[in-house]
């Protein structure tokens, strides 16, 4: 019999790690699976994703929930015996829902851009990523957590990103550290949960990765 | 006094149209302000959205509500006496949110090709512009509404967008209608509904407006 709850993901992707966080935060048991998304996706990931064929995929007894954003909603609304990742007022839940939308159109975009390109238009992304990290920062203030004294949604959504900070740094020959200290403290505090440190792979090795991603797009 | 709801909009925009729709099927009074996003932006959108800068910006008792869908969901759990926009059970809330997702990533972007490119560009944007559209058919079936037999959320995610129908077809130079009867015939019956009615502007002034966007823009 299939599993009640299966991961479809790709380990070096910051989406699929907040999936994973969520279900092992909840403590939700669920097969992973990991998914060859450059050379070939699986038949379940064809089948369960075919308009974006892309992961993470979360499959609940047989049906599929897609895009990470909705993933964590649904997780966090399913097995809702446990902490809630949001806040249960409208104002607080709509700010969070805002900065994981926030993290998505500016922090993913902005970091790619950091390998992908070079000259100028890398100088003006490396002022953008710091820029962005220190929004998120200001927003983060002096609580522990973006969830207030408890790990929570928004800290699910951004604490992937934290396991590529080397590779944007060595790629983009720019440094975090100096103006984003609390941020800092904050990735390093998130790595001592449990769901955080399963879910992150290596640094270095995420280094690795983005070296064979720049040779397959051709990116010196 | 400050009204209590103020909406920030802007009347072309597809994304303040689904949050005037909200309000509009909630019943909720409002103040509605027209803002010059293009030369003038107010010190009070600038105040409320500092970040983005953007419409539509939702202000409850002086705090702002950014994000036309995290607006909706405001205004669906604030004012939850009536109807719901989404389903409770989470399985088809979490479909709902793909679907507004979907809207948000494929049509607007698509949308935009038809009138701001063109030669093999165009072609290509009309093509899936179609496309698009018969995904987004074939999810609506036999249904009145994309919500069921009731308008819902997916409903006020697309409907604005049924009144640049005519801007994209003119400007791109195809045709919606023979591939997507169906969905002609939703957005016609979402027009009978007073709130999509009062949001949604006239489509020849439309046309009119991306005439001026295309002037503005340099595209010829």
């Amino acid at each position: 019999m299939a599993a009640e709850v299966i991961l479809l993901g790709f380990w070096p992707s910051m989406f699929g790690m907040r999936t994973m966080i969520a279900l092992e935060e909840k403590g939700v048991k669920y097969e992973y699976r990991e998914e060859d998304v450059i050379n070939n996706k699986s038949p379940l990931l064809l089948e369960m994703n075919p308009i974006h064929k892309t992961i993470p995929v979360l499959i609940h007894n047989g049906k599929p929930v897609l895009e990470s954003l909705i993933q964590i909603q649904y997780i966090d609304e399913v097995w809702s015996d446990n902490n809630s990742f949001l806040p249960s007022d409208p104002y607080h839940r709509a700010q969070a829902l805002f900065w994981a939308d926030f993290i998505d159109k500016k922090l993913y975009v902005c970091g790619r851009k950091t390998w992908a390109t070079k000259g100028e238009e890398l100088e003006a992304a490396n002022k953008e990523f710091i820029e962005i990290l220190k929004t998120l920062q200001c927003e983060l203030g002096e609580k522990p957590y973006f969830g207030g004294d408890k790990f929570g949604f928004v800290d699910i959504v951004l604490i992937g990103f934290y396991s590529w900070f080397p590779a944007y740094q060595k790629f983009g020959n720019f440094s975090i550290e100096p103006e984003c200290l609390k941020l800092i403290a904050w990735g390093k505090r998130c790595m001592q949960r449990e769901s955080v440190a399963k879910a992150l792979p290596d640094s270095e090795k995420v280094v690795g990765y983005v070296l064979q991603l720049k040779k397959l797009y051709g990116i010196e």
